[in-house]
């Protein structure tokens, strides 16, 4: 027999030879009597050994009092202990060389300064032999290829479906959900894991682990936070390289549920808009309704990652005009092009005998749900050059007739272009027909523009490895004042306003200054990120005397805003010809994200709206541009309403040099250039103020775990 | 036996005591076979006759020839002919007597010319006998109670399930949709109609006709476009009157869902926005989610329309912490305030035996899905006087062990609030259970959540009846020019800027103006909607000189805008002192909605945006103030970032003022008053900018039917 340790992580964790159960009960009644008993009930082909002191025999089989006792090294050992025997058996499995251990307790670092100190015991304990960990406060292990089910959770004690896509959860009840979902939608998996609180293997590690694994064709991740983001990063290529595409659902889009598990990080940028940017550099699809974590994988694996040239195109064929209208309000809504077909389209679908009405949506509602002209009708669709994804909508002969509509759809799975459907009425045989046929399909109208829409946003990864991991935020930062963090910004390539800096001693003889009035002047400080709530800002000052009263005017102001600071410095910028629009470029470091851009437009109104759009940095010129479009208030930069079109090109030559600070200063953990004056089209952008926060380098400790 | 035309509309809608089909088939894959197989099949115990001239017999039943030759006057007609033959059909029925009749066929109003002929006809042979129709394109109506099956739908090709909400449908298709999507979560219907073309019975209509039916508890209806409104208020005022709830799903949302239907009546407010108007000041609850029409009901009959004082609290209370929060994100992304339990709250949960940890949630995990704990959990949440609506997530034990945690909701159904649940894995019965109970349950936390958004915004009704139905948008409308519009809105309490027109003839002398320099100056005309475009405004005119000037810039520019707009008048206006906030009030008479008032915040990031709100007209102080709360873009009244708040009170008395347009000026089809310029709080509002259209009152011929 192969050493366990020499064995593959996925082969112990997935694939087990043998199993051990430490703290089985014999009480029925117990949770910790279930993983024996659904074992069982599975048919597990492997050894099951059960672990307990005080027990010689558990529903007819042998107990023993120890790891140690058992006739060999189980390739995975699940812990049901409370936390403190769970680290003495952990101990004892890296004493005896355990491959995998999953340990249920909680108790550890979600419980404060103890919990924290119980967890590094649990650690040390599992690395000094090498043991590597799920949880803990994981409800366990499933692959119900194998009928390995190392779990306690209620959920599995019924027969699973087998699949194809995988599920890793940070959420322990999720992974029963959707094992019963996807049953009720005839939709299996290829494994479920809960990672409880990853305090080895994290939700990438444990995915990168299984990627080779044949018979796993997608994953399907619930993410309470964003955590360990350079495994999960890891996972993506490994993933990408595979062919076998990523859905992701996490909690968090409200603040509310956000500060449930992870505390905010900035004021545009909440840590969910760093997480969309992750994972949209991860190449991962995101979905907001629960069920379509169960039904996007299907239309990924049909839709492969890409940046598209054009927004990619929609087709909507039906046998049902308001089920259809449905459809197309959803996926409008989420911003999906819907396009109608051509004349030409309809001209053949006339002479295949197909009467379609010139609309939206090509309605076969006259036609009737007939098999022989509904499926000449989906083939011209697809055959089109048209379209770019078809999507039927089924109306009620998806329940009652599925012979007719139903079995041509089936037949036109491996068309020209990918075809998913929708069925308008309750009709999950009909679901179920229809995914095993290669049409991925869709319980509700919601459901499936919602993963529509999360399938044609993905695009391939271009996140990166990082040097270092990402760490908690530096308490030490400090903040440069507005010339120092303009020069280290234009080093970079972000056109700045050109600026004087004199001392206030100095203005006793008239500045000589190397442009003409008027000019803006502003305190140089610090210790003053915001000059124009201290009136440390004066603007249009039209000469040398004016020039002096505005210096002691913002002296005067700043000692009354706060009296700590002292302005010995004053700096002196031309006033900037008006632009066509005002942006706010950002720069961050997310402590679970990496470094990320940010854009917003200026003023006050972008934070009303919350319009601001998130990348992880370093960023290229087609990602700014689609930054650029991304946020709403810019849209006067297309020339909206009359007015001149702006310069897009110099605002996203400044995205992209700020967004180089990731790459060549790790020293800055945020910058902000607002407002960036984006001037019409041809006459470039300028910064007007600007400001950066630098942190020192940090040692060792800086790793989050 | 009692004349059919003495009985009620609804008697003889939803209980005729005899049917007669025309144009039924003997073969059995014909759609016109089907209505006879369900009533036989289902039981309907009235008689059923059988017409088609060309059969003796269909299926061992007697066929007879026409209406004329049956032994009785029918209750109710359904037509299964074609158009043409309809009509005629029709004829008879008016000939006879017959108080209802069906039409199955399509070729009417939506056929362009020849249709609406058709339509025409159709309406006059009923009219002449006083048969009230449903449809054309009308796929039935159904009364499971009364096994009623006068439909060709195949969706009810099966055992309905009776219950307790009435829906009413503009699309055919959906009536299937919902009755198959009900069944598999446990919720019947009290009875389902599919209105068609409503060329006599609108969707108001049916409904209002059946508003004092026992057996029917709510409604729900299926919308595509907002027609006949008067009759739908009349049925909302009959509706809240009875204590019976209407949620509504209306297609539009999109704006390619809305071409599908119904084209746009404005830039800012489209038509949806006038329909959510319409729907609010009905009192309907509008939801999004397709299922959330079929949950949405058993919520609304526990929770009563009203005016919060505060925002509604949500307690949300579980066994599953991941899958609460979810919810708690659903939620809280659509403006449902979730609360935590206060510390006393916890202590009470402490003294019953329940440990719960301080959080948002109140997470029985710890506690286990015990009966006994999780009743005194709940009803401590219902009597703690700290929410006005208790929210269970039920985890894993929804589907595998409901005798714990189910059980326990079940019981609290009576508390002292409402409790609804949502239950994380699948567990159809567990919903079933639930909703029989009592317990308003959800299958998706997206639907639920969507459901319970809607429930507590709902209001009580204040749309009025008009004095004359809305009809389409008058072609011959003027509009009138700046000072015009401004006299008839300062006549309704509009603040507006002082004003002088000179005639441009006027300025070879000096004018004497009553207000001091600088002025602004615009050409006054009618014919100049858009002044700023043709450069006809010029602003911070300092002297008289300058006046001069800007008159002859101003006669110039539009002339090489627009040669055949003659400038000879201009408007002359102090300068405004600078506002905290511009907004834009509107008015406008909707052709659906009838009149309404919109408000935005000023300038071209609300159309970015598209950040408006609307309200059916007049409006009061309270709605106009809710109006305000719901425009993001003048969240800057409140003081945001330090500005000073604005007077909002001013602002909402201007909102009044020009919503009462709708009640002193019949003749206004559109007002706009843009920019409001809203100052510092207590200095009031003032109108830089004022535009009226008006048109002359119209015949008998603006009814739309």
């Amino acid at each position: 027999m192969v050493a366990p340790s020499a064995r593959s992580l996925a082969d112990n964790l997935l694939r087990p030879r043998s199993v051990a159960i430490v703290g089985a009960s014999g009480d029925p009644r117990k949770t910790t009597s279930r993983p024996q008993r659904f074992l069982r009930h599975a048919g597990f082909a492997g050894a099951v050994h059960l672990v307990n002191p005080a027990r010689e025999e558990l529903f007819g089989e042998p107990c023993h009092p120890t790891l140690a006792a058992l006739p060999e090294v189980p390739d995975h050992v699940f812990v049901l202990t409370n936390a403190e025997p769970a680290i003495e058996t952990i101990r004892e499995c890296a004493e005896l060389g355990v491959p995998v251990a999953t340990v249920l307790a909680s108790g550890f670092a979600e419980e404060g300064e103890a919990g924290r100190e119980r967890e590094a015991r649990l650690r040390a304990a599992a690395e000094a032999g090498g043991v590597r960990l799920i949880g803990p406060s994981s409800l366990g292990v499933v692959n119900p290829r194998e009928k390995v089910l190392l779990t306690a959770n209620a959920a599995f004690d019924e027969d699973l479906l087998p699949g194809e896509v995988f599920v890793a959860s940070q959420s322990g009840s999720i992974i029963g959900a959707l094992v019963s979902r996807g049953k009720a939608r005839g939709i299996g998996f290829a494994g479920l894991v809960s990672v409880g609180g990853e305090a080895d293997l994290s939700i990438g590690a444990v995915c990168e682990a299984t990627v080779d694994d044949p018979g796993i064709a997608a994953y399907a991740l619930f993410m309470e936070s964003l955590q360990h983001t350079e495994e999960l990063a890891r996972f993506a290529r490994a993933a990408h390289r595979a062919g076998k595409p990523v859905v992701v659902y996490k909690l968090g889009r409200s603040a509310e549920a956000a500060a449930l598990s992870v505390s905010h990080t900035g004021a545009l940028a909440g840590a969910d808009d760093e997480a969309d940017a992750f994972f949209r550099a991860c190449g991962f699809a995101r979905v907001d309704h629960l069920e379509a974590l169960i039904e996007a994988p299907a239309l990924l694996r049909r839709v492969s990652a890409r940046t598209w040239a054009e927004p990619p195109r929609v087709g909507v064929i039906t046998t049902t005009g308001g089920g259809a209208a449905i459809m197309v309000d959803q996926l409008a809504t989420r911003g999906v092009r819907v396009v109608a077909p051509s004349p030409q389209v309809l001209d053949r679908f006339a002479r295949a005998g197909v009467p379609v009405a010139p609309n939206l949506i090509a309605d076969l509602t006259l036609a009737g749900a007939k098999h022989d002209l509904v499926r000449s009708a989906i083939e011209i669709m697809q055959d089109s050059g048209e379209f770019d994804l078809v999507c039927f909508v089924i109306g009620s002969s998806a329940r009652s007739n599925p012979e007719l509509a139903v079995r041509a759809i089936a037949e036109c799975a491996d068309g020209t272009v990918p075809l998913t459907a929708f069925a308008l009425p309750d009709a999950p045989a009909t679901l179920e027909l229809l995914d095993t046929a290669g049409v991925p399909a869709f319980r509700t109208p919601e459901s499936g523009a919602d993963a529509i829409a999360a399938t044609l946003a993905r695009t391939v990864p271009t996140v990166r490895p990082r040097a270092a991991p990402p760490g908690a935020a530096p308490t030490t930062a400090r903040v440069l004042d507005e010339a120092a963090s303009a020069r280290l910004l234009a080093a970079r390539g972000v056109p700045v306003v050109p600026s004087v800096t004199l001392t206030v001693a100095d203005l006793a003889v008239e500045p000589d200054l190397p442009f003409g009035y008027p000019v803006a002047v502003k305190a140089l400080s610090g210790d003053l990120p915001h000059k124009t709530d201290a009136g440390a800002v004066v603007l249009g000052v039209d000469g040398p005397a004016a020039l002096r009263a505005a210096v002691e005017r913002i002296v005067a102001s700043v000692a009354a805003h706060d009296p700590r600071v002292v302005v010995d410095r004053v700096l002196v910028q031309p006033m900037a010809e008006p632009g066509v629009a005002e942006a706010l470029v950002g720069y961050r470091v997310s402590p679970a994200a990496g470094p990320v851009v940010l854009l917003a437009a200026g003023g006050v109104f972008a934070e009303l709206y919350c319009d601001s759009t998130v990348r992880l940095a370093p960023v290229d010129a087609a990602t700014a541009r689609e930054m650029v479009a991304g946020v709403r208030g810019l849209g006067v930069l297309d020339g909206f309403r009359g007015t001149e079109p702006g310069d897009v090109e110099a605002l996203v030559e400044t995205i992209v040099a700020v967004s180089t600070l990731a790459e060549h200063h790790p020293e800055v953990v945020e910058a902000e250039v607002n407002p960036l004056s984006v001037r019409a089209a041809g006459r470039g952008a300028v910064a007007l103020d600007a400001l950066v926060r630098i942190a020192p380098p940090q040692g060792g400790d800086r790793s989050c775990r």
